[in-house]
């Protein structure tokens, strides 16, 4: 059942399990801190294909296709998939789900892609319209430099605020889990008695608004998301009436080191410290020192791939068992930046708790 | 509560009530057939505005507003949007939003994204995650020309299968409505008593796959789009266990003259005949004899605006009471049509029907 609380926070009772997950990095992504924890890596920026946007479109297929295989299902078992990117007309998801047969929902966020999709999904199968909802997310540094910023080929300066858009992809399967059972295709997902089926649980979710904070620096991302994404972490606070050392780990998407500094600033204006157990999956990705990636790592792929590997099997291990994973967007184009707007930010929040054995 | 029937369909036994919605289209399109059932009609293509992409999400910001002063709320009153668009990263949906501090969920399914956002609402709705859900999209002639396209100072030739984009936005609100009252704000909906308000209701909907039909040319998007009308309709009407007369009409998104006559003979191998009672929004927005449309209108407004006016008024007329809208969607970006890629199609399906009085 979905349970209503406060202004905006949206309690999932039977707590819909991940069920599968997935990740696959790029070259850099793989030279990370986070090397170990992926599921794939590639070293080939166009994997073995022509082009890099449709390399991205087959990372999407890759750990779509890693999720259903860790939770022993077949595409034909989800009953729909929520996808999104950051390519105009957010072709990675299309085409990268094009040949899978689920129906598909595209969605579309920017950065924050990665937590609604994941909302998406868990209301979808709480509420009873799927037994099995995938989301899956991505975004491929080469793709977004050319479509966002400039040519490869023209080997722009980059400016110390910028961030580097990942090359990766992330992907869950969320399952409703009721009275002590799986709906739907139990059997199958019970099958093989992998415990890690019904340990991750979202427990609530966070919609959020649209926050501009007047930034109109396209490359100053983190500055232009990090006002939504206090806006949206105070708002879950206050719903729940939970503070910030109720979690193991409250973790952004991809404000990197200036929008991270940023939300600290401002959550500090409310009286909020998350200082101690903040993360940001712009800078987990990257060693900001040694990988030249300035403000850190950024775009669907990043907090996506981080979810779907270091954060969920830390969380399967049991090492952390609360975690508020909060997605940040810039929401954007080149186009009216051009015509001197300013970039609005959005930021979803998804709360997954282990559960009981 | 939402009942899964058949392979695909959602019904949703409390029905969400259309309470309010409001349509704008620009001067072309008022000069057309449907010029008295539009709520406003701009014969300037910039809305006073700077440019053609301000120009349509002020559009989308007036048919939330017109939908709001309908249905006798404020913004304040609705928990969640669900918008979308054809420009690049959705910033009609997310400027066009940006000041109503609605809870925003972006969405993309080309012009699918008409029935996506009205199914996404209803669904949220229907399972408790919000009292009141707005869903809204738009096109415009002029950024889709030049982004999709050619500079319309370049004067392109248009080929004979080519749609003209529709300038239009339509936006409709949808309320859970249980047991003979409104959830959450029934008073405020109640209180000025017009039946209008609990008339229209979402009987079900059924979420697209993604269909290829092999289809390069970008100027036929009506033949790439038909395959998954098909497919959907003959899904619904197969879980559903219905026939086509069981509809007062059937009416797809924008497949115009060329995706239409597909869509009879798709469907025609499967000896099911819509053509005594389907029509085509893109068809029924212009008058292809005289406004110099080729093929017929298209885009996300197209059907938007025609929905949110033509067809729910004649519903509360109770000229007709039931009625399936099929909005189909072509999945690709010009980036990767000129990489060579078939282009995609996607349809989702809303049952309307008239509730007792």
């Amino acid at each position: 059942m979905i349970n209503r609380i406060g202004e905006r926070t949206l309690a999932l009772t039977d707590k819909p399990r991940v069920v599968g997950f997935g990740s696959a990095v790029g070259k850099k992504e793989g030279e990370g801190p986070l090397e170990k924890w992926f599921d794939k890596i590639y070293t080939d920026t166009t994997m073995g294909g022509e082009t890099w946007e449709k390399a991205e479109a087959a990372l999407q297929k890759k750990t779509v296709t890693l999720a259903l295989e860790s939770a022993g299902l077949d595409a034909a078992d989800v009953d729909c998939a929520f996808a999104g990117d950051l390519l105009n007309q957010c072709v990675s998801s299309s085409y990268g789900l094009r040949d899978l047969g689920i129906p598909f929902l595209g969605q579309y966020g920017a950065c924050s892609t990665v937590a609604q999709t994941i909302a998406m999904a868990s209301l979808c199968v709480e509420s009873g319209a799927a037994d099995v909802a995938a989301a899956v997310t991505s975004s491929h540094f080469c793709s977004a430099e050319r479509q966002f910023r400039y040519p490869l080929q023209y080997g722009g300066q980059r400016t110390p605020t910028a961030q580097w858009t990942v090359t990766g992809s992330g992907s869950a399967l969320l399952a409703a889990y009721q009275n002590g059972a799986f709906r739907g295709i139990g059997g199958k997902l019970g099958e093989n008695g992998i415990n890690m089926k019904r340990q991750i649980g979202v427990e609530s979710v966070c919609i959020g608004k649209i926050i501009d904070m007047g930034i109109t620096d396209a490359n100053n991302m983190g500055a232009a998301m990090a006002g939504a994404a206090a806006d949206t972490i105070y708002r879950y606070l206050n719903d729940t009436a939970a503070s910030p050392n109720d979690f193991d780990l409250i973790v952004t998407g991809d404000l990197g080191r200036v929008g991270s500094d940023l939300l600290y600033e401002l959550l500090g204006k409310e009286n909020v410290d998350i200082t101690q157990n903040h993360k940001d999956c712009g800078l987990l990705i990257f060693d900001t020192e040694t990988q030249d990636v300035h403000a850190g790592g950024s775009g669907c792929g990043c907090s996506a791939s981080v979810l779907c590997s270091y954060i969920m099997k830390r969380m399967l291990k049991r090492e952390i068992n609360s975690v508020l994973f909060v997605a940040t967007g810039a929401l954007m184009s080149p186009t009216i930046v051009q015509q001197g707007e300013s970039i609005p930010g959005i930021a979803h929040a998804v709360h997954f708790v282990n559960c009981a054995e």
